[in-house]
């Protein structure tokens, strides 16, 4: 742990213990930073507690105060006075805006090599500029994405610092005690990289959350339109695949929610709700960084997409009656295999978004210089976050086993399960334009697969008309040089532009 | 015309005409600034000329001067001075910092009233920055969208400006003259709202044509693919489809690049061309601001992603030996009426591309206060640009006929069209994806149409998962409120959130 410089301070500070005695502080109590400063003091940290009102404060001290040491702080400055040097403080407000006034507040009050931890949802070109900024004048800021939910902050979340590797080291034994617990014991928090890594791998994450889910909703309405299944037999279904390689936290819940059934009208839960999903941004966030560095990530677009498609309440109501198939059920061998088909259209999609959501990693991570270690990102999300999973093991191991793996699909472990899955995830992208039920992300998924084993891509006729209309110049794929054909003339001539 | 206010200028300028003669200047020479300066002079106008390096300007006047009245101006104080007032300047240089460069160069040397017409592919957000500095400083700022490539610039390309009222008051009757004309004569250019509404329209436009090129690759994949027909063959069917409603620019060519043979090799042309696609960044801005305005643009999406996937070298190259199924033709009924089948797919993928676009405008639109006239867009893009087309008369007599349209879709004459398709679409999905040709645009459309005609999406176990993992509360479909079940406790009471 950090040196312990309480030279300069005596008395006894407002929680009764002498300032310069918290090891870390929170600032931002809402139940994501409350949830992560019990966490703290849970762990034997003392931990300084500050809140824009005080109220939230003094609540949380009467409420927790007997879970650990806390120090709550009435103001900034007494909240910065409490905190040991180099001083800890995490801030946990909303992102942007308020985020910045928190951080002018207290650079304001820290001394050179002082460290700020932002562990809300920052953008990650913020979190980069906020970094800039601060370590000018000497204070390290630690962007750091935090996954897990109320939940997840309280008992352990996975953790995705960004920033300085002294920061890192001044952090690390903090941070490896709150965080999850992977399966084979090891802490869910690693230090992703400089400046915005942290934010941006969270991003990701987000992301690859949004496509999760998308599947799994496409999964659950090819199992009700073409089974024709009421939701609580397809609970019974998600049961059962998560037993075997979707063993996740989102099919778990996913099983219960469908099983759940709805007090007041006796009606299954998923059929009272609304359907029309909301966002918060960050996969829309990770979709429009993704067409900046050039990565296709067409399963997370389809998951925002849909979405978006859901919520345009006024465009579905004058659509309803738009033409599409009686629907019909599947005949019966059809039938029979089509709950296993759906398993395995599943398994390959997650596999195509995951292979998507580990491009763009490493993309961001050569861009920005952030040297990013991919299988100790799928290491940290196996437990704690939303998208924990024993799938996420597999991706570990496909990196330590090749760390510069230019796609995931080509590991020999998810290699040989596309190679089993294909034919089943074909019959059910198939079978669902055949009865109309909407699969983007299956769809988008089994193209993208289809595009990159393509020897060859029609992607030469789109230069060919855009060297007809534009003069945008091609590439020839028997010789190097760039090429146009003078398009208007009779001998359509090839030439070199100068 | 806008008056002509002489009085302060005597002698004879460069050009051997009197200073402030000329009606309008265009500078950035390049071969797009050139042809439309050509153009404006073929239509009687007087017009000075500049660019940056002079050689350019001296080489247009040589090249072209008996096509007109041009005025050769060396610097920018010429160029300027040789303008009759209100000046009008058309700047054509690179989008980004080169653009503000000239902007600032020549708004130091103009008056109240003088209008800047910016005819680059700059942001929307860019020209709408650059208004607002122009506009506090009393002068006209065209943000002005200009299709039709080179050979449009000179003969006529479809122009979308932006800007006051005003501004376009003096600028029709030149814009009109240089435009393209419709087959009814009408010329395509229309004051298509204030500020940044002629570019956002132009990157929407470009968005358009990324998806209508690339569902004209997936046709003559599948084609060349599922039928074996060499180029030259596929050229033939295209070459029929645009007899029928596919009656485009974009299908006219594709049908020349087909039939074209390489010289060196005599193989067809689209077989020597390197298969990699590349782009400029309209398509990718179409996009990221479809996100940020909740619009699901999922065609353009996935065009966008299959240039990304094709450039991805080195992914496509680790990928190809993944498993696929063993190619096979289709069996003689299916065979032949897959062509057929797919100019289906092909009309109704671009009704579903052209009505996400149209959205994606009437957003824009909302979101900025443009009100911008959807049947005029359609009319204007009729001739001149690259997506031109007899089906954008179709979308103008749509919008014309009702332009509250909620979406294109539900138009009489494309909800019937859409009727007629369907199935042979769904066809064309199902089997390409049975085949292993990839076809992430006609699949995005199908999944969107499927999706908006939804009586029920899976959205609601979307929201279900939100709210139990991360307490983001639901709406119910049967009455109002905001919801959340206590998914931890063992009744799992729902509850109304404070």
């Amino acid at each position: 742990m950090a040196s312990n410089d309480q030279a300069a301070s005596s008395g006894t500070g407002p929680g009764g213990l002498a300032p310069g005695s918290a090891q870390i502080g929170v600032t931002g109590l809402a139940v994501m930073g409350r949830n992560l400063a019990r966490n703290l003091a849970r762990h034997g940290y003392v931990t300084a507690v500050h809140n824009r009102t005080s109220a939230r404060t003094r609540a949380l001290v009467e409420e927790f105060g007997g879970e650990g040491s806390f120090v709550p702080a009435e103001t900034a400055e007494e909240f910065v006075a409490s905190l040991e040097r180099p001083r800890r403080i995490v801030v946990m407000v909303k992102a942007g805006d308020p985020t910045d006034a928190v951080i002018r507040e207290f650079a304001a009050l820290l001394e050179p090599g002082d460290i700020i931890v932002d562990a809300g949802n920052a953008h990650f070109a913020d979190t980069r500029r906020r970094e800039r900024e601060l370590r000018e004048r000497g204070i390290h800021f630690v962007g750091s994405g935090v996954s897990g939910g109320e939940e997840g902050a309280l008992h352990g979340p996975s953790i995705m610092p960004g920033g300085s590797a002294e920061s890192y080291e001044a952090l690390a034994p903090m941070l490896e005690a709150i965080s999850a617990k992977a399966d084979d014991g090891s802490p869910c928090v690693a230090h992703i990289g400089p400046d915005g890594a942290g934010h941006f791998v969270k991003m990701v994450h987000n992301g690859i959350e949004y496509a999760d889910m998308q599947l799994i909703a496409e999964s659950y309405d090819l199992l009700r339109h073409a089974l024709d299944l009421p939701p609580a037999e397809i609970a019974e279904v998600f049961r059962t695949w998560n037993r075997g390689r979707l063993d996740s936290y989102l099919i778990e819940i996913t099983a219960q929610v469908l099983a759940h059934t709805d007090a007041a009208t006796g009606k299954p839960f998923v059929d009272v709700v609304l359907d029309q999903a909301e966002q918060k941004g960050t996969g829309r966030w990770t979709v429009q960084t993704a067409l900046d560095l050039g990565v296709p990530v067409s399963g997370i677009a389809e998951a925002v997409f849909a979405r978006a498609v859901s919520g345009h309440a006024d465009l579905r109501a004058a659509a309803r009656e738009l033409p599409g198939p009686t629907p019909t059920l599947l005949d019966s061998a059809a039938y029979d295999r089509f709950a296993d088909d759906v398993e395995q259209a599943l398994y390959a999609s997650k596999i195509v978004a995951y292979a998507q959501g580990f491009h763009q990693i490493a993309a961001g991570s050569a861009e920005y210089g952030w040297d990013i270690d991919q299988g100790r990102v799928a290491a940290i999300w196996r437990a704690g976050c939303i998208i924990r999973a024993a799938f996420l093991d597999r991706i570990r191991a496909a990196f330590d086993n090749r760390p510069d793996l230019p796609t995931l699909l080509v590991d020999d472990h998810f290699r040989s399960a596309l190679d089993g899955a294909q034919s089943a995830w074909r019959r059910v992208v198939s079978t669902a334009a055949e009865l109309g039920v909407p699969t983007p992300g299956f769809a988008a998924a089994l193209a993208y697969y289809d595009s990159l084993r393509a020897e060859r891509l029609p992607a030469a006729l789109v230069q060919g008309l855009r060297d007809f209309f534009g003069a945008h110049t091609y590439h020839r794929a028997d010789r190097p040089g760039t090429f146009h054909t003078l398009w208007a003339t009779k001998d359509r001539e090839e030439v070199t532009p100068s």
